[in-house]
């Protein structure tokens, strides 16, 4: 039931124009919630994690434009791939007796047997924290509605882990920083960042490296404040990175023109013409010619083209797209090759735009 | 005088096809030649110098389509430009009381008090020992005509090194062998040739490395053999290198070929978008882009264009082009800007004759 969520990389809504998706990809909402008259995930039995799913299942099954679907169900290979185009969390892709439900322009799921009984998300490009929280809200409300949630008047929402208790409310942005990664500076802010309590690491998330020069910031607090003044605090953090993010492509440019325009340069040429690429290569690539078309260099890589690439790149959405498991060096060979076709498309769109050659 | 030989990098005869062109970049024969007159230059006072470069362009002044300058006059930029055009030799350009003779088409030069008195040498391109040995013996006997030539019954030719005693004649071709480096095969052969008693070097003669993968093949016997016999054994030392390179492309491309194609490709993306590259990365790029056209991938690099471009994007032709002394920053920029223009004019071409885009 997942392919079609899987036959392109990006839904309808994330291949728009958005605010500020010059360096911010995308913007999330994460609300955790868990019914009351079943124990924690941790110590459910088989028997209640199916009957759960089931009952969840029924209950949301008359919501429009929503589909289901057991994640447990579905071969590695789908599931990496839900994970790439971040519908499902990497921990949902290894649960067992997993259920996800998704709205058909894919800006809202819920995962159902992940650290909580109900991981409410939704999904919008570029920064757009307010709506993206407006309409985690409303499927809250529908959820509330259907079932008793676990709520607690002192502490708030109660969940799997302490770190959750309270709003259950986790805000993220993947953000493109290639000039703070390019002037060394962003240690510095990754440090800071976490002192004043924000969480921020390398693109999917615990564990990976920021390949790619992308981020993912997210709010750690979720206790003793209300949402409201929460999403306030965190939307500074995203501002306060996006400004050092200008100021350092800003002084990137003046100070070492000619060193970044050869770099960013070379790498739209190695893009174009590369026949095999590994995806840490690519991803870096194209986080050069991103950078060199938000600084009006002579190429063209629009962000819903680049988060697009991003996505289909990866091992599971490649596979998938090419509908067999491949070895690492097909995989280099097809990488190489839809960057080639996708680049070349762009610049023939170009041409017919009268932009640049 | 030398001014119009550096408007541009390969004289017309340079510039067309010939023989075996995909490997062998040109031919040179050289005649060591002294008179009996004066000593030798390694004894000759200053006046006997002078003296015999002003007897020399009195004597030679009459033959048609020849013009004489004083190498010693031009400035050092000039100098290095010429070397870089190989119509002297480096040794000439640092000799103090120096001349040059040349031909219009640039196929014929005489310079006056390098090593001997007279380096008689002829240039073609591709394989073409024996015309351009031809013409190299015209050139020797209408010097004999004016001079007389220290010569005698037993040795032959005398000459101030007794390494060029007897025939006076060394015979060198320039190779591009990217089959022999890439497949680590060219240490072997190298070898191999010195045991046969020929000199095997980098580019640009002695004590420079082999960038670019071009290697100069020369005889080392210059003594109890006739002409023809040395030309002959030479001949078969380069039909050999030209065999074993040629099996080395074809054993590349069975064996590696996606690695290849991938090397290659980007080579060619790489100058096509570089905005800052060195001399020896733009040589080796260079030479992979020449390789990938002879193995008749997508792109195209036609000899005469190679060559072209290994010349003028020396250190000397640079400046000399752009008419001033360049900082090694400004060089590594106009060095890129030459290229890019260059690959695109040649694309262009492609596409108007219907070629490879």
């Amino acid at each position: 039931m997942f392919e079609q969520l899987l036959t392109r990389p990006l839904s309808e809504k994330m291949d728009q124009q958005a605010p500020y998706d010059d360096i911010v990809v995308s913007t999330r909402i994460r609300l955790a919630r868990n019914v009351t008259h079943y124990p924690f995930s941790t110590r459910m039995t088989e028997d209640q994690a199916n009957a759960l799913i089931n009952e969840t299942e029924r209950q949301l099954s008359g919501l429009k434009g929503f589909q289901f679907g057991r994640v447990d169900q579905v071969d590695a290979l789908t599931r990496t791939a839900l994970v790439e185009k971040h519908l499902i969390s990497p921990a949902l892709a290894t649960h067992p007796r997993t259920g996800l439900f998704v709205s058909e322009d894919e800006q809202i799921s819920v995962m159902v047997n992940e650290e909580d009984h109900f991981r409410i998300q939704t999904l919008l490009p570029g920064l757009q924290l307010e709506e993206a929280f407006r309409v985690a809200k409303q499927v809250d409300r529908l959820i509330s509605e259907r079932f008793k949630i676990a709520f607690d008047d002192t502490l708030g929402y109660l969940t799997t882990c302490p770190s959750n208790v309270g709003t259950g409310l986790r805000a993220s942005v993947m953000l493109h920083l290639p000039g703070l990664v390019l002037t060394n500076q962003i240690q510095g802010y990754i440090k800071h960042l976490r002192q004043l309590g924000f969480a921020i690491r390398g693109r999917y998330g615990e564990g990976s490296d920021a390949s790619g020069r992308m981020f993912q910031l997210s709010n750690q607090r979720t206790l003793g404040a209300s949402e409201d003044m929460l999403i306030t605090d965190y939307q500074f953090a995203v501002e306060a990175l996006i400004e050092a993010e200008q100021a350092a492509r800003k002084g990137l440019l003046e100070m070492y023109q000619e060193e970044l325009e050869d770099r960013l340069y070379r790498s739209y040429g190695i893009l174009k013409s590369a026949r095999l690429i590994t995806a840490r290569e690519a991803t870096e690539r194209l986080s050069d010619v991103r950078l060199a078309d938000s600084l009006g260099l002579a190429v063209t890589l629009p962000p819903n083209l680049f988060h697009h690439l991003l996505v289909s790149l990866q091992t599971g959405f490649l596979q998938k797209h090419f509908g067999k498991q491949l070895t690492s060096r097909e995989r280099d060979i097809e990488r190489a090759t839809v960057i080639r076709e996708m680049l070349t498309e762009q610049t023939n769109r170009d041409h017919t735009q009268g932009g640049f050659a």
